[in-house]
């Protein structure tokens, strides 16, 4: 097989049959339900939750991780966060014109071993070639069974909830930048599918699950504070951040609390069930740093409602808003 | 609202969230269920199909549709062809920086128009931004309920089966590559959603549906037969194209048997309900060029197995294979 991509794997003809059967339906070959379809059958549940993610991550592979693991987890993990069990999914590949064949075969194997990490199958593949440098993008799209009773959702968050992180921030913002950077450290990534965390805690009265990414914890809380119109107060010094980042993100100015996750969840339920419920997470895989950071409380007046404040080290009280402007580009 | 997608659209922040809010959730306010989670939440299924598919469609809008249209289209018809109900779809957008805001408004509203026409819903997206010249990327994923006793799969033509195409051939093919040459013709795309066309001949004992895209015709019959391990014959005389495009075609030396269409299907059946079957199709929406093409035979040899056989107009027999080579790069 030609070893870089060509117009004509988009073709649909016969170099995108070869593409397909050479390197993904390997890759997935425990995986693809019915190859040959237009679509996949599979077996339904009562209420199904679903999520689409794209990724233009960029370098392909850096530590810790590579874009198809994180297109993995990140449509993992978004399913986790409504509550739903990760059946399902589909991928998506736009690639440009020059790509390595190579790198797509050390890619789909990572899907593959990220899936079955994570139990979800894949179902379903399309691949397209657009003219270009030799990018790969990846779709996911996921498909999650939400089992009865479940009621997680942004809107939930309540007076009284405690709120908690599943472990260390700015790994994932921190890796991609210092790669891009070339700067030696040894930093990694973060990315993780995080089923186990979600399962330890499924029998408690969990109100809100949010996957921390793009944007960081900063602007996934203002966001909860706002879908549910309390007020969320966390406090800087529980804030887990790993030593390495912190220094790294010190000199380049970097705020931890607006740099982006692949790994990382922020759980809000009611304050008697804080201490069990965090015992179970920090029992997790992926879950060993989990902390307590904050709460939630009532808004007093209609100003108040959707406020996040953090209280500083000093002492001090800051307001907080969503991440404005850039960000890192292309960190997902 | 900036006129033009800058990086800061893929941050996650707030300009993310402008760009949603004022672009995506005002075309699809009657469809997406929960703008604000990680994850829709839907009623499921006992039996589901899925499918996945990307367009990079080039130039995004041409004669008959855009880039928005054939997108719904796309998922809806392979949906479709597992004889599925359309039930919900996601979008991912990949934006190029640069890309028109004006145009992404008009798009979004050609998803959400044909979307309503095919009975699907909304309920998820993604956006993320790369560097480039101003393109727009997208991918739809759809979810369709399959009705309890339904058994349609790419492996179930059976010997004595009938071959019925739903319409012209090549129309999409050829708008596209008019547009691009700058030739001044009156041929639009075909891009349309199939549902009435399937919708109308449930009743019958269908074995076969099979979406007519990337490849053409020849493309998917050749690899509907090796699905199948029997051979399928067809008649020159038979397949329907429309004289404009036949003239376009001859001219440029394409073989309508090769070219691209987004509103055609192949449906094999039972002969003994063919002509209900046809004159069903007829009756429903973009069915009303559909012919009986050709029919499935029992493989005498081993080697015969998979193959296409196409009777020419003069009377000789020609084995068709699958498109080699480009095709028309960007057609879908």
């Amino acid at each position: 097989m030609n070893e870089k991509i060509t117009m004509a794997h988009g073709s649909g003809g016969s170099a995108t049959s070869e593409l397909i059967k050479k390197i993904f339906a390997d890759a997935f070959k425990s995986d693809i339900v019915d190859a040959m379809e237009d679509a996949a059958a599979v077996p339904g549940s009562e209420t199904i939750a679903m999520t689409t993610d794209s990724f233009v991550v960029t370098p392909l592979f850096f530590p810790g991780g590579d874009i198809g693991r994180l297109s993995v987890c990140g449509t993992v993990n978004d399913l986790l966060s409504r509550g739903a069990i990760p059946k399902y999914m589909t991928c998506g590949f736009i690639l440009e014109e020059g790509a390595s064949v190579a790198d797509l075969r050390t890619i789909a194997q990572s899907m593959a071993e990220t899936a079955a990490e994570a139990k979800i199958k894949i179902v379903a593949g399309d691949t397209k070639v657009i003219e270009g440098a030799g990018g790969v993008y990846i779709n996911t799209t996921g498909v999650g069974f939400i089992p009865e009773g479940t009621d997680i959702s942004a809107m939930n968050a309540a007076p009284g909830d405690a709120i908690i992180v599943t472990g260390n921030l700015g790994d994932h913002h921190a890796s991609l930048l210092a790669t891009r950077m070339e700067i030696d450290t040894d930093i990694k990534s973060d990315n993780a599918p995080l089923n186990e965390i979600v399962d330890s805690v499924r029998e408690y009265p969990i109100h809100t699950i949010r996957d921390v990414t793009r944007g960081g914890l900063a602007t996934v809380l203002k966001e909860l504070a706002e879908s549910s119109k309390n007020v969320f107060t966390i406090e800087e010094e529980l804030i887990p951040v790993d030593k390495k980042v912190s220094d790294f993100s010190g000199i380049l100015g970097l705020d931890p609390l607006y740099m982006g996750n692949e790994g990382k969840m922020v759980l809000i339920l009611p304050e008697e069930n804080k201490e069990e419920a965090l015992s179970r997470i920090k029992g997790s895989k992926y879950g060993e740093n989990a902390r307590i950071i904050g709460h939630v409380i009532k808004a007093e007046t209609k100003e108040e409602e959707g406020c996040l404040f953090v209280k500083t080290r000093i002492g001090g009280k800051r307001v907080l808003s969503v991440l404005q402007g850039e960000g890192l580009p292309r960190i997902c």
